[in-house]
């Protein structure tokens, strides 16, 4: 059996009291563009983005809540650097994350006179970058985005890469379009306003990066684990670097997701199966950790994961306080149902990215392998239910 | 004074007869695709489509018009030829270029179980090929389109070039993406079906092709159009042929429209402002047709372009049965009014494409230069006016 262990350069602790301001370029078929990590970044954002997205005119766009907290502060920013800039706002949440949201933000923008030589500031979460990014994507066919991320998972994870998107009753992101930033500017200082809970769904992620490429980050992840949940800036800056790390070299070798940046579905598959049976009342992360532990768990079956992954998996989970049953109300067969109807199904039938062991994905037979439904049904039945 | 005249390795009326199939290749950042242009292509599509857009599904876009006429055909052809495809339509017009139809379609899709193994058939005129290659850029962050033209404008100029989008009630092409299709699939066959004003109407870019770029194409469009206006199949292979090699040299070379791309928005600024004002009363081919006049008379008063063209331009649509009076109720002071809020304006001027004379665009000063407002508001007053 081969497996594949992606070099990110990672595999110490301390790079990172070394490298501040760290910057790194992600490759994009459409121009490079620069992630920044820096505490304190958001003032010098004028500067950065008249040098990285140049424009006549700025839309910040923010949901309600993050417009209080930083929107209104860049908009103004922006304006007082001498750049034509407008706040646009839409209420928080998944559930406005749709095309009527996208309508209005894109008629706001027509209406206030924007033109092609505009850009999109995106200021918030996961659902602000999508939402904002997929605004950008067609305006007037496409003006240039710059990605501020709010959310410890938006900085992890979202705001690189250029997937933008909005849900339909359907599913989550069903509609959108690649459409990469012209730089992502993220301020880990802004994540200490976050609660406990929502800091410890973004880790998920985190711990996902370090599973399938860098079990170095891995433990670097598992030793810090309640200075990141406490929201110590050193620990933040950290899983911050190294997930970015992680991320843009996987999406700098494959940015439409032909190949190797499957790899970041991970746990994603039966995942998503569990959140759309539960009809999107399990968090993200919750169910991208369960989504984890159950894939690893069909790893194993097939020979194909090292045994022991799955529990070593949970156990972090559990030290991220988030639950790994299965909420008793989610029923195996409505898990299955829903797996025959992923996006990413071919054919009808979902695929799966299977760990050889903590930091290493298998890519015996690719980088992914069609779902086994039996054994997945099994994993599924055998899995712990929610108390 | 410096000019630039795009090689279309045209020159010549003859071409045509010597190279059925004519076969051509456009560059496209996202992959090169070719352009067929041959009589009875369309019984031959299913092993196109099979060649150059391999997928799981098919789903075949026309409005409820073309679809009795070719659509449906088309989705049966490659049903019979074992793809499995699925026919969707919508209502004919460019009233129906929207966002809710573009919704409906996306939906109609999802519902029946379409996924990202899917490929979007386009099959119809501009409207078709905009909102179904808007369909397939967003569906999933976008799958694959093929592009069918059936209209002499789409298969003139649309289906090339990979603009996609649709109309807000603020103006045209206001949302939309770049998606180059992956095939693009001419039968000029079925434009003999077309009634002779549309014919006339998607004329108007072919003469528009051989006034930026080239004479001889031009001139060969003057020669034979009676022949082009009775839908003699030579002739029409003729301006297809021609116009698709005009397009394909100018967007291979700038897909994006940052430079040379924009040399074919010549006659589109003032034609814009003037469908706009008239709140798209116009047919869009009289309003460029009356943009290209309009515009060659502005270069005339600069100096730029070669006295006598506008007159030129103007007998040329007279030709065409198309009028060149503005229409009566379309006042100066509206086309200014619109003019400033034009998409491609910067910083609040949209921009120019000048002649030198006909076949060459002036690149003096770049491949265009900002609206000189004074000289425009006297062209309009003084432009003939609709009896």
């Amino acid at each position: 059996m081969t497996s594949l262990s992606v070099p990110c350069g990672l595999k110490s602790c301390r790079l990172v009291e070394d490298s501040m301001p760290f910057q790194l370029k992600v490759q994009s078929g459409e121009g490079d563009y620069p992630v920044l990590v820096e505490p304190g970044v958001l003032s010098r954002l004028p500067l950065l983005v008249q040098e990285h997205a140049p424009a006549h005119r700025y839309a910040v766009i923010s949901d309600d809540r993050v417009a209080e907290l930083h929107g209104e502060r860049v908009s103004r920013d922006l304006s007082e650097a001498g750049m034509d800039s407008q706040l646009f706002t839409f209420p928080e949440g998944e559930r406005n994350k749709t095309r009527k949201t996208w309508s209005i933000l894109t008629d706001s923008m027509l209406e206030a006179g924007f033109g092609r030589d505009s850009v999109v500031v995106a200021v918030g979460g996961g659902v602000t970058g999508d939402l904002a990014g997929f605004v950008a994507s067609t305006f007037m066919r496409g003006v240039p985005v710059v990605q501020v991320p709010t959310s410890l998972l938006a900085m992890i994870d979202a705001s690189v890469g250029g997937k933008t998107g909005v849900d339909t009753s359907r599913g989550k992101n069903l509609v959108g379009a690649f459409h990469p930033p012209r730089l992502v500017a993220v301020d880990p200082e802004v994540i200490q306003t976050l609660p406990r809970c929502e800091r410890a769904q973004g880790l998920v992620e985190a711990f996902k990066h370090g599973a399938i490429c860098d079990d170095g980050y891995f433990a670097c992840l598992e030793r810090d684990l309640s200075k990141l949940l406490d929201a110590s800036i050193d620990a933040i800056l950290e899983a911050v670097v190294g997930s970015v790390q992680v991320k843009a070299s996987v999406v700098s070798r494959d940015e439409r997701e032909g190949g190797i940046r499957k790899i970041l579905n991970f746990g994603h598959t039966l995942g998503h199966g569990i959140e759309a049976a539960a009809e999107f009342q399990v968090p993200h992360g919750t169910a991208v950790g369960l989504g984890m532990v159950l894939e690893a768990r069909v790893g194993e079956e097939l020979g194909v994961t090292e045994a022991g992954t799955a529990e070593h998996l949970a156990k972090t989970l559990h030290a991220l306080e988030i639950g790994v049953g299965i909420p008793d109300r989610v029923r195996t067969k409505d898990v299955i149902g829903r797996l025959k109807h992923d996006k990413k199904a071919v054919g009808g039938v979902p695929e799966l990215v299977l760990l050889s062991r903590i930091g290493e994905v298998s890519d015996e037979v690719g980088w992914t392998r069609p779902l086994p439904f039996e054994i997945a049904e099994r994993v599924l039945n055998n899995a712990s239910r929610e108390a």
